[in-house]
């Protein structure tokens, strides 16, 4: 299916299904832009009523016309579309782009049209872009099916967009501004082509450099995963998710009917599949521009070249936010520097050529600092000055750095008397932003891009065979609960190799007492009853019982306390278990994501989940590499790592967390999971769960 | 001496000494730009060389000038300005702007140089600005000698900047935006007039309605609060700090030669203060328009009225992110809306009137959102539609929102399709942003200053009285040591009411056994020596001992450690202390910043501070209201006020804060001073110094 693609992009010719002859039409405007960038296919405008428009002949519908249709373009109200795509089918057409809307985004009604339309489709073996969507843009092809004013530069950015406003909003951003696009294409309400479509098609579209994505919603996040992955190997994607708040949620959901899903979700999908997430739209064109336009940076260490400090600081400040560093100059480098600059120039990084710097200079000191080994990035920075000519400089810069492989990235501070040198360096591939506080982001975009792709790929697939089958008979045993507790929830850990605390289930003193000599004190008790999932607040749990005149008031204080609290529930007795003194207490928890499937969560639990936001999560399955990067995310793993002094168990955390996500992968049915604490032990000394829970389907 | 420098912005007269009459030097620029744009004052070129330049005769030296010369802008080589400032000082000149550079930020030589001046200026009676500065501007008298290109529209805000190429850059971005300022001002090396004076003088002028300030560094922290505090009780300053990051302030100290101090008591001063601190140079343009143009946000409810879903979700996450909600519309505001709008419309927040929406359904949709009081701050949106012109809506946004009172912030995604429309919406004093996602940032800008100017502004004073008195006895009787441990701290803190745990010092383990029995099991040991200042890395600290038999053995295990890690250390007893089992662990610390003076501290300590930069910072003098603010701006604060379930005594932590501020404001001779754990018990039962320590100098 996927070959078919390329008829949106590279159609022999296109037919415009309602495209009208009052220029004041949306339609009208499509043919134009078809006609007008170079397109060298045939054009044919399907209107029962005009003989010809823009110098095409028209024709009454598409059957009628007497050649080949590879594309059809159609803008009609959406009630007549049906009746079209069957047309299209019987002549043949490969391709549609339904720009109308009136559909799914309406409500009910529109939503019955759409699938409608969708089984004929699919009937006829016809792919579809939109319905809703403004068209799209191959400038290398010179196709240009939207009625967007304006065309894109040709370049190597693919753009993908769920919004077809944003289109709009991002092409009179870029144009005459030197960046440049390989793709425009708006999705629409994606009936049938999706954005995971169009990412694997630009995978190996030769033109494209970068996929950038704005995205609100994807429907089968698992493919998105695969398909993302391996994408990402090859180039890079960068998206932009909107309705990541709950009002954000609000505003998509409203306007494409669509549910949104868990936000977690899509974030960990992004970051595991080695998409690149930004936070706004201007970093989604600054990010772009800069891998389309630029190597990846080596290294998180970059100078500055300025004619000015404070912009200098400003952007060091920034750098710093992202990790990236500035370059120790060697005394051999300054010296050489100041062979050519102001004698008053600085010649530590950043290299300040003050304010009267010119050209030769910039190009003096770019020189040096090339020929050097030790600068990484480069970033040159000019304040417009009266007596510099802004042209002057961006040529020097371009000149200097076209052989050096190092990254590059300009900052011109200002709008009006730079715009000619922005023109000039985005033409010759130098990305230019106009407040210095951006290139932080953007570097950092590149640099973990670079770390991503460093990363070996890894093997994905999760197979547990014999633990599997062994769960199998777990599983069938099971009684029609959805909420299991510890009891329950401990035979499948021990299954999957997930040690739990030494424990006796008893049911009177005399057989805790026994219990609790044999497993040695201290010992912890805690209620047994179906009735009852979260003990501690049910007061079912005591903890750091020392001895057994202890144990003998705890066990009476905690069923009179359990009885006071839940008196409908039916207790079955109390579990002694073993109390570990020493470790570390962390959560690993597995909630399935209608969406992308299994999601893995660790963390420290409490306050540092909630206040502090100290937690992972992937989505299963994954690898053991995945899962250590997971857990060195967060300042939990640091803290097992050695934070405070005592190194703990991470492989065995690590385990567990694998053990999770094959559980997960392997039982459908299992909707939540959850260990609460796992306690884990120094260094080589294991982790236990001290507590677990399930909720099945 | 305050009211001189409005010789600076509207003088009678103006020297510009070393005027060329060569276009392409500096100082022709300087006179060019004070010639052309209405400056109604009188001109005199100071050049030995030139008969006239741009038809003003010129002189040999400034006492030639046959009248009065208020102001004299000079701009020659470094050292020849001794000399021009002393005959500026013999003809009566009240101010001078030194533009030349080759002062304090080249080294030793040029800071020599400036010193001698800062002592001709001082006994001339002579202000001045620089030097190595770019002029000033003030657009409602029409000086401006600076040699930037292009003069800033009249408007509300007063641009403060110790970067000229700041200036340079910011002009360049405004320039034909309809951005207007009152004043530009750089400031150079600030040898005289500093940030605060220029500060404390836009406080009175009628034209400045917002102060935006770019800073490196300021040299007074105390004057600066003081007056800082004040003026942003009548207007909003929105500053940007240069040289936050170790690498920022490296590029900083290099070019000014000044040392930027610790960066957390900036921003805890600028907090305190009421300024706005921003971390960017773009938002300190966006704010500070948005301040000049519309009034302060009722509160934190905002609707969105949109052509276009995507934009609008942006949006809506940007404002999330900022503590912006979306306000809920009534039932019967969304019938309204209803009867204006396209049938498909979505009348939920956002209001998204469709692709179509032209200036009437904008302006429908606005008047009904007006009407009704339910809706907060008016954010309309726009991305460019093929059949909408910007310009039409832009001026239904302006027509439906200039009486309603109501904070308005358009959005126009784009560029070249809305540069005029943009134009017009600043002309008529709506802020346009170009991206969504900039909103939010802006929004609660204004939301915390309203939420600052609410409060009431607190009796700062902290006048000890008989507390100092006594505590001066305390200071007296000191030797020199510097490091004092806890048994020396622990008098001072008695002395200002801060209740330490109650302990005896013994010096044999009979005295420890009977010490133990009076204060009642459970007790802590903590060695006592002169030599050690980090007990617990002595291992001279045994905790949580329940009775006699644990005494010994940890009585005779604390000394064994002590000796064995310490051996040169003179020990002398160990002091017996009540242990506390529950409460919860805080630190209360307070550290002299150089500049801004006594820095107070709150936090968890270890990883809550160290990993979660969990602390808050506050600078005394300050009042019981702000100590409740510092607490509550923390975990550890939202812990103690029943995070967890538990109350503990936050009056008691703030009353400890504030003795612990006393303390600093009364002996300016303590360095540093902590408390370390300070225990807090459950509510109103107090808190307790468990231990302390103070450094002093």
């Amino acid at each position: 299916m996927q070959d078919n693609l390329s008829f949106f992009f590279e159609p022999s010719s296109v037919a415009v299904i309602g495209a009208s002859a009052n220029p004041d039409k949306l339609s009208y405007g499509i043919l134009k832009n078809l006609s007008q960038y170079g397109y060298e296919g045939k054009i044919f405008p399907i209107n029962p009523k005009s003989a010809e428009i823009l110098g095409y002949p028209c024709y009454k519908s598409v059957n009628d016309v007497p050649e080949d249709v590879d594309l059809a373009v159609i803008i009609l109200p959406a009630e007549m579309i049906l009746d079209v795509l069957r047309a299209c089918g019987a002549k043949g057409v490969k391709a549609c782009i339904i720009i109308s809307g009136g559909f799914k985004e309406l409500g009910e009604e529109g939503k019955k049209r759409e699938e409608q339309m969708e089984i004929a489709a699919h009937e006829m073996g016809i792919r579809i872009i939109g319905p809703n969507c403004v068209g799209n843009v191959n400038t290398y092809s010179g196709l240009n099916t939207t009625f967007i004013k304006g065309m894109p530069a040709k370049g190597g950015i693919a753009f993908v967009s769920q919004s077809g406003a944003v289109c709009g909003g991002v092409v009179d951003h870029i144009l005459n501004e030197g960046i440049g696009f390989s793709h425009l294409i708006s999705l629409g309400n994606e009936m049938d082509v999706t954005e995971t479509d169009m990412i694997e098609y630009l995978a190996n579209d030769p033109e494209t450099k970068v996929i950038a994505a704005y995205v609100e919603s994807i429907r089968d996040g698992g493919r998105f995963m695969r398909v993302a992955s391996r994408v990402t190997r090859q180039k890079p994607i960068v998206l932009l998710k909107a309705g990541k708040s709950e009002s954000g949620a609000k505003a998509v959901s409203s306007h494409t009917g669509s549910l949104a899903g868990s936000q977690t979700a899509y974030s960990t999908a992004f970051h595991q599949s080695g998409v690149i997430e930004v936070d706004s739209l201007r970093s989604l064109l600054q990010v772009a521009m800069a891998f389309d336009f630029q190597p990846l940076p080596e290294n998180n260490q970059a100078v500055i070249f300025t004619n000015a400090g404070g912009p200098a600081a400003l952007l060091s400040d920034g750098l710093d936010v992202h990790g990236f560093k500035l370059a120790d100059l060697t005394e051999e480098t300054q010296q050489q520097l100041k062979t050519g600059l102001n004698p008053a120039a600085q010649t530590m990084n950043p290299i300040d050529m003050l304010g009267g710097a010119n050209e030769e200079e910039y190009a003096f000191a770019l020189r040096v600092a090339i020929e050097k080994s030790d600068t990484g990035t480069l970033l040159p920075v000019l304040v417009p000055q009266a007596l510099v000519h802004p042209v002057a400089v961006a040529e020097a810069f371009i000149r200097e750095t076209e052989k050096s492989h190092r990254t590059v990235i300009a900052c011109m501070v200002g709008k009006h008397s730079i715009d000619e040198a922005k023109l000039l360096l985005h033409q010759n591939r130098i990305p230019v932003v106009d407040f210095p506080e951006d290139i932080g982001k953007i570097l950092s975009a590149m640099l973990d891009y670079r770390l991503y792709r460093e990363q070996p790929s890894g093997q994905k697939e999760m197979q547990s065979g014999t633990k599997k089958k062994k769960a199998i008979e777990y599983f069938s045993r099971k009684d029609d609960k959805k909420f299991l507790g510890e009891a329950e929830t401990r035979p499948l850990l021990d299954l999957y190799g997930i040690r739990t605390v030494a424990g006796m289930h008893t049911h009177n003193l005399l057989d805790t007492q026994a219990a609790a000599e044999k497993l040695g004190y201290p010992v912890v008790l805690k209620i047994v009853s179906n009735d009852i999932l979260h003990k501690s607040d049910a007061g079912g749990i005591r903890l750091d019982i020392r001895d057994q005149m202890h144990l003998d008031s705890a066990y009476r204080s905690l069923l009179a306390e359990v009885k006071d609290k839940c008196p409908e529930a039916k207790l079955e007795g109390v579990l002694v278990e073993k109390m570990y003194l020493e470790g570390e207490e962390v959560i690993i928890g597995m909630k399935r994501d209608t969406n992308f499937g299994p999601m893995l969560m660790f963390g420290m639990g409490g306050i540092y989940v909630e206040a502090f936001h100290d937690v992972s999560f992937r989505i299963a399955p994954l690898d053991m590499d995945e899962i250590h990067r997971m857990i060195d995310e967060t300042v939990a793993g640091k803290v097992l790592r050695g934070l405070r002094g005592t190194m703990y168990d991470v492989d065995a955390v690590a385990s567990v967390i694998h053990a999770l996500g094959q559980m997960a992968v392997d039982f459908t049915q299992i909707q939540e999971i959850e260990i609460n604490p796992l306690k884990v032990l120094r260094s080589e000394k294991g982790a236990i769960a001290l507590d677990a829970r399930m909720i099945l389907l």
